[in-house]
């Protein structure tokens, strides 16, 4: 791919001032469109040290409304980031509904730079590919438009040019030594930039070479790219809406003729066939008080010191609680938090997302909330409302949650690599013991506020949300994720099972490490 | 996943005699409405060693209509296969529209019992994943319908079986050693299973898995399951169908209002900007006559013998001849063919498909033409055609052609990492030289059928096609599969420097072994 490339092009200035006057117009008219379509955008800028590419990304934002775009300068990891799994900082940085991000070095550092270093490799490398295949494309998927440019010049180019900057007083303290290190290894980071380019090009989210010797070859063509580049994915968005409303208006033609009768016939059902995993569930498990408390004090012990441990050995942990309505979740996490250090752990609540948060992808509010290593992220619901809520009451489409198992299983394998330890709770009740539970709250002025028409509603919904739990169980089960399904009628016995299953996962990780 | 099955589950014979004559009416209906529909569908039987598959796969194929479907059992590989990349057995049994292949073990042999033993691992199983969902992706975006299914019973359940079958002489012959050594290390398969289940469990191609300890439930779940996905898969086509004719209506209904004006006012091209890999090529180029004779003598000399030791070495080769009309294809491949053992090589000429080949995938007469190990197969046209003349005259869809760069370099990829030598030559010449050899033929009267209606046609179209060879060349140049851009104004030239190339790479690819 590279050797093909010719670097020797050049723009005339004349050429390139009549010229520049239409882009910045069209730039604009862009951008507006964008957000008045409410289409999030992200444009990737990748390359040689030495290419210019903040010449060029200035040159792109200049004409554009600052209020709706970011550039974010993605150097090597700070601190804070480096105890977060790799993609946290991408992900909490993807731009809200109409809003450009301009990502100077993005998430390909790792599979180019850290490629060519050989810091990354072998089976990692392949994982890290696909992982960044599959950001792309859940973000692409929910309509974000994403433009990649490899900015290019030849090694003999860079050397003259990083040699120029280094007499330069002005320019000297931009050069570091990683810089330098490049020039020398250009062959090596050519390998790797080309392997991750084709591993990566894609019609989702395709990959634009600009030769960049010429410096305003560099900018009309990067600008004119980003231009074909938004026309093409404004006309996609454009398009699916279409297909949307295409579909209405052949329904309201329909609607006005004579039915047909169906044709289609089928009568079989799968019910009972289908695998149930909670119908299964053995509720009568129970505990007595005495015992209960002998083993609670026990065990919060040992969470205690446990928690101690976690931070020395630098290990994140994610707890995550679903569960029915009345299930007991809030009193459970109550116990399993009671004897941790506050500054170690977060109770997450998750509701209904605000106005912000549905502005965003739908992972986008779970990633920011993911734990810095030594932490633990205790969800109380979570991003598996998308397959249980989202998918019972139709607040998504069907396509949506159904492609939301996978991009779930990967958000968590992503994090579980890191070297998280994940846990999952569904905390089960049956449907006769929810129904005394409501009851006991309505009738308990200190628990009325518990219990909503929502809770009813849902508990009318029971057998749609059993299939949804049954099917998020079976397909987010994982290797790395596997879920427990908590018994939770006595809830002294649910208690005791999650702190003892939590230790036993906690005390296992600690003695890999 | 696995842990959460529940293997107890049963059917009563009454219950199954009578649900069965329902569903094999059905099987029948939804696989004439596949035919009619011209949907083909592919399905998939994995799972442990006696759980059943004969007999479930027997159950679902006998109330269909055997013209329309096959059943494909994939055991080891046979040696002629051993010979192909590991898909290409599998590529070469998709089947044409309307119809529909059953696979008895399939590719997934490779990410579960060759993972299990151990004979893959690390970044070769990352691979792995990923040519399998890459494969089945592919396909699914060609409006194939894709269905998984897993057979699963316990470890007890499973030695109980093999026990009964070894005392029976009927049956005694049909366990073999690997189905015992499956049970004792059954664990380890189930690990293994368990990770290609997660890595390629799609919303394209769903897994189903099926407890099979009592057959009667495990046939019914297989066929109810397979009746949802078939009824799920359909619609989808239908839906997609509906989209493209809904659009139709609506565009006829528009043309009879009268025009709006055009709001998009986007008057910039690319022009000039884009990347052009063939305007660079130097095309005075040239060799003369005497020296040719020298050269290629001797080279042809080489050739034949490195023919026979690619033989010796088991390495197969690729060699992909594309180019303008008359820019001399036939005399540079009879010249590289010209000392080869005619056993050993096939030239592979590639015009427009026929009617079974336009029934299939557009990869799939090229996959049953891929050389075995020692052999050589000269393609003389090739698949690049899906980003040549059907983009250029619309014989294919712009999403096709846009996402074919990917599924060639995935193919090309797979190609490549079995071990093969792959070689792409770009004979190219100028628009002027095009039109004196088309005057030319038409003057001779040997030469002149070799010119048609066609080839004036496409030289009109040059632009259109050089933009298209630019972004092939440019797209498709990889680092495991580069294109090789052959100056052929002058045919001596460049005869001589596909000789030479051709030589080098193969010795290269010999050194290596």
């Amino acid at each position: 791919m590279f050797e093909k490339i010719d670097l020797s092009k050049q723009i005339e200035k004349k050429e390139y001032n009549k010229i520049m006057k239409d882009i910045e117009i069209r730039l604009g008219q862009l951008q507006r469109e964008a957000k008045d379509k409410g289409v999030p955008v992200i444009v990737v800028f990748e390359g040689w040290d030495a290419s210019g590419k903040g010449r060029i990304i200035n040159e792109l934002i200049l004409p554009l409304n600052p209020r709706y775009f970011s550039v974010f300068t993605m150097h090597e990891e700070n601190e804070e980031e480096m105890r977060r799994p790799f993609l946290w900082r991408f992900w909490t940085k993807t731009p809200e509904k109409g809003d450009m991000a301009v990502f100077d070095r993005s998430w390909y550092r790792r599979i180019m730079d850290d490629a060519a270093e050989g810091i990354v490799k072998g089976e990692a490398l392949e994982t890290s590919y696909g992982e960044i295949n599959s950001f792309e494309r859940v973000l692409y998927e929910d309509g974000f438009i994403i433009l990649k440019f490899f900015l290019h010049i030849s090694r003999e180019e860079q050397k003259k040019r990083q040699e120029r900057m280094g007499k330069n007083p002005a320019t000297a303290w931009r050069i570091r030594e990683s810089d330098k290190r490049q020039n020398k290894k250009y062959e090596a980071y050519m390998q790797a930039m080309q392997r991750a380019i084709e591993e990566t090009d894609t019609e989702r989210s395709p990959w634009t070479i600009v030769e960049c010797e010429d410096y305003r070859f560099g900018i009309i063509k990067t600008l004119m790219s980003f231009i074909e580049g938004m026309e093409t994915g404004l006309a996609r968005i454009d398009r699916q809406r279409e297909i949307v409303a295409n579909a209405q208006i052949i329904r309201n033609m329909r609607s006005q003729e004579p039915h047909e009768t169906a044709g289609n016939g089928s009568s079989l059902k799968l019910n009972g066939i289908k695998s149930s995993v909670i119908d299964k569930v053995d509720l009568s498990l129970s505990m007595d008080k005495q015992e209960y408390e002998k083993r609670i004090a026990k065990l919060q012990c040992k969470m205690r010191l446990l928690g101690n441990e976690l931070y020395r050995a630098k290990i994140p942990v994610v707890i995550v609680y679903e569960g029915w309505d009345a299930a007991g979740k809030g009193g459970n996490i109550k116990r399993l938090a009671a004897s941790l250090d506050p500054r170690g752990y977060d109770v997450v609540p998750i509701s209904s997302p605000n106005d912000t948060e549905k502005n965003h992808h739908y992972l986008w509010r779970f990633w920011k909330e993911m734990p810095k290593t030594g932490h633990i992220a205790i969800f109380d619901r979570s991003w598996y409302g998308r397959v249980l809520v989202e998918r019972v009451e139709g607040y998504c489409s069907e396509a949506e949650w159904k492609r939301a198992y996978r991009e779930i299983n990967d958000m968590e394998e992503h994090i579980v690599n890191f070297g998280t330890v994940f846990l999952k709770y569904w905390i089960h009740i049956d449907r006769e013991e929810q129904l005394k539970r409501f009851n006991q709250r309505a009738a308990d002025p200190n628990k009325t506020w518990k219990i909503s028409d929502e809770d009813w509603r849902n508990r009318y919904n029971w057998d749609s949300y059993k299939d949804a739990v049954d099917e998020m169980l079976f397909r987010t089960s994982t290797t790395f994720a596997p879920w427990t399904i908590v018994e939770s009628n006595c809830k002294r016995y649910a208690r005791v099972k999650v702190l003892e299953h939590t230790i036993d996962e906690i005390e296992k990780a600690l003695q890999k490490r």
